[in-house]
C-alpha cells in the first residue's frame, strides 16, 4: 500500500458513509417528518467523515468485517452530527453556518434543532446494539458502553462543559489540553476502539496502542482547528473564520502563536506513528490518516 | 398480598431509586463540577418515580434480581430526567417551575441544562451497558436496543416533537393519542418490558399482554395529568398549573371534558387490569400501580 492510495480511500469510507447513514436514518417521509429532516439535515452531506475513517482503519488493523465498521462509524458520526447541533445552539455557540450551510436551528427552528439532537445520539445506541458488532455480544456491550462513557459527562459533553467554562479566560496549556482530550478526544478514541472491537481481539497492548495513537491524532487535530481558525477564511472552512478567537476562547495559538502550534502537531504526529510501530501494513491507512489530519488545509 | 402493601412498597421503591441515583450519578466533586451538579439537580430529589415503580413491577413478574432491576429503572429515570430538562427549556416549554424547584437552567444556565440533559442520556446508555442485568448478553442488547428506540425518533423525542406541531392546533381524539403514545408510552412501555427482561424470559405471549398494560397505564397517566393540570393547583402539583391549556396545547379535558375524561381514564384501568389477568400474584404491583395513577391527586 502507498501513500498514493488514501485520497482513494478516503473517497470511498466517505462515499460509503453518506450512503449507510441515508439508509440507517429514517426516512423524511416517516412521522414526525420535520424531526426526521433535521436529522437527516444534520447527519448527512458533508463533514470530513474524519471520524468515520479512524474506525474503518482500527478495522483494517483488527481485520473487521467492512459491514460491522459501517454501523460503528455511523453511530460515531451520528453522535458527532447531535454534538455539532447542540454546540451550534443560541444557548452554547449561537453559530449560523456550518459546513457552508445554515445551521440545524436556523434551517428548522431551535426546538427541532434540539430534539434532533437528542433523537441523533438515541439512533446511535441503538444502532450499535441492534446490528451485530461483535462475534462475542459480551464484547458488543462493552463497545456501547465505551461509546456512551466517550459521549457523556466524563467525556464529549465534558469537554463542552469545561469549554464553556473557558470563554473569557486565560487557560494554561495543561488546561487546554483537558479541554480538548475531552471534548473532541473523547469520541476520536472511542472511534478507534470501536473499529478495533469490530474485528479479531487484539489484546490489552495492541488496544493500549490503538488509543495512544488515537489520542494524539485527537489533540493534533485540534491544534490543527485552531492554526486553520487562525489563518483560515469563511469560504475554505465552511464555517465562520476567526470565531473561537474572536470569542475570546482559549486556543492553541493563541497560546502558543501558529508557528509553535505548528511545532507541536508535528510532534504529536512523530507520536502517532510511533503508536502504532507494532502493527505493520494494516496499519497504513491510520498512519495516512495522521499525516492528513496534520497537513490538512480544511 | 393486599391492597394496604402499595404504600409501603411504593416508598421503599422511591427511597431506593434515590439512593441508586445518587450512588450512580458522577459525585459533585468530580470535574466538570458544575455538569455534574446539574444533571444530579435535575435526577435526584424528587418525582413521582412511576416509571422505577413500573420496572420494579414488572421485575416481580419475572422474579428479577431487584440489583438488576436497580440499574434499568435507573436508565429509565435518568433519560426521563433528562427529557424534563430539554423540555423546560426556553425553546420549548419554557418552564421555570418543576417538583416545586426551579427548572435545571433556571437554577444553571441554559448551556449547562442543554449538557446536562445530553449526558443523562449518555449515562443511561452506559449503565444498561456496564452492569450485568440478563443471563444472556443477547438479551441485554435487546434491551439497549428497545430502549433506544424507545427515546428517539419513533418514541420519547419524536413525541416532543408532534407535540410541539400541535401547539395552537386542534388535534382529533386519535392524534392526541398518537402523540401520547410516543411522549410518554414510550418510555412507560420500556420501564415495563426492561423489568421483565431482567428477570427469567416471559415468552412473547408475556411480553405482549405486559406491553399492552403499559400502554394503558401510559394513556391513562396522561389523561389523568391532563385532569389534575386543569383542576389543580401549583401548590399541589409542584409545577404550573393550566399551564398546558394556556398555552394552546391539546389536552383530554379540552377534547373531552373533564367527566368523559375520567370515564376515559377508568376504562384504560380496566383493560390495564385484564392485560395482567394471567400473572396472577407476581402481578399484584402492577395492579396497584394501575390503580395508583389513575386515583392520584398529584
Amino acid at each position: 500500500m502507498s501513500n498514493d492510495e488514501f485520497p482513494a480511500w478516503s473517497r470511498e469510507v466517505a462515499g460509503r458513509m453518506e450512503a449507510v447513514l441515508d439508509r440507517l436514518l429514517p426516512a423524511s417521509r416517516i412521522a414526525p417528518a420535520r424531526l426526521h429532516d433535521a436529522m437527516r439535515y444534520a447527519a448527512l452531506g458533508g463533514g470530513k467523515r474524519v471520524r468515520p475513517m479512524l474506525v474503518f482503519g482500527a478495522g483494517l488493523v483488527s481485520g473487521a468485517d467492512p459491514a460491522r465498521l459501517e454501523v460503528a462509524a455511523a453511530a460515531v458520526e451520528l453522535v458527532h452530527a447531535y454534538s455539532l447541533v447542540h454546540d451550534d445552539l443560541p444557548c452554547m455557540d449561537d453559530d449560523v453556518l456550518r459546513r457552508g450551510k445554515p445551521t440545524c436551528h436556523v434551517e428548522f427552528d431551535e426546538a427541532t434543532a434540539l430534539l434532533a439532537g437528542d433523537a441523533l445520539q438515541s439512533l446511535a445506541f441503538q444502532l450499535l446494539a441492534e446490528h451485530r458488532l461483535a462475534d462475542d455480544p459480551q464484547v458488543q456491550l462493552r463497545m456501547v458502553q465505551l461509546f456512551a462513557a466517550a459521549s457523556g459527562s466524563r467525556g464529549m459533553a465534558g469537554g463542552q462543559a469545561i469549554d464553556l467554562a473557558a470563554v473569557g479566560r486565560t487557560l494554561t496549556l495543561p488546561e487546554l489540553e483537558n479541554m480538548h482530550i475531552h471534548k473532541t478526544g473523547a469520541l476520536i478514541r472511542a472511534s478507534v476502539l470501536l473499529g478495533a472491537h469490530c474485528g479479531r481481539p487484539l489484546g490489552e497492548a495492541g488496544l493500549a496502542s490503538l488509543d495512544r495513537y488515537a489520542k494524539c491524532v485527537g489533540l493534533a487535530f485540534q491544534v490543527v482547528d485552531d492554526i486553520l481558525d487562525e489563518e483560515g477564511d469563511a469560504a475554505t472552512l465552511g464555517k465562520t473564520a476567526g470565531k473561537d478567537r474572536d470569542a475570546g476562547k482559549p486556543t492553541y495559538t493563541s497560546l502558543l502563536g501558529v508557528p509553535q502550534a505548528r511545532r507541536f502537531a508535528g510532534e504529536l504526529l512523530g507520536e502517532a506513528h510511533e503508536a502504532l510501530a507494532g502493527f505493520g501494513a494494516p496499519a497504513a491507512r491510520l498512519r495516512e490518516l495522521a499525516d492528513f489530519i496534520v497537513s490538512r488545509d480544511r
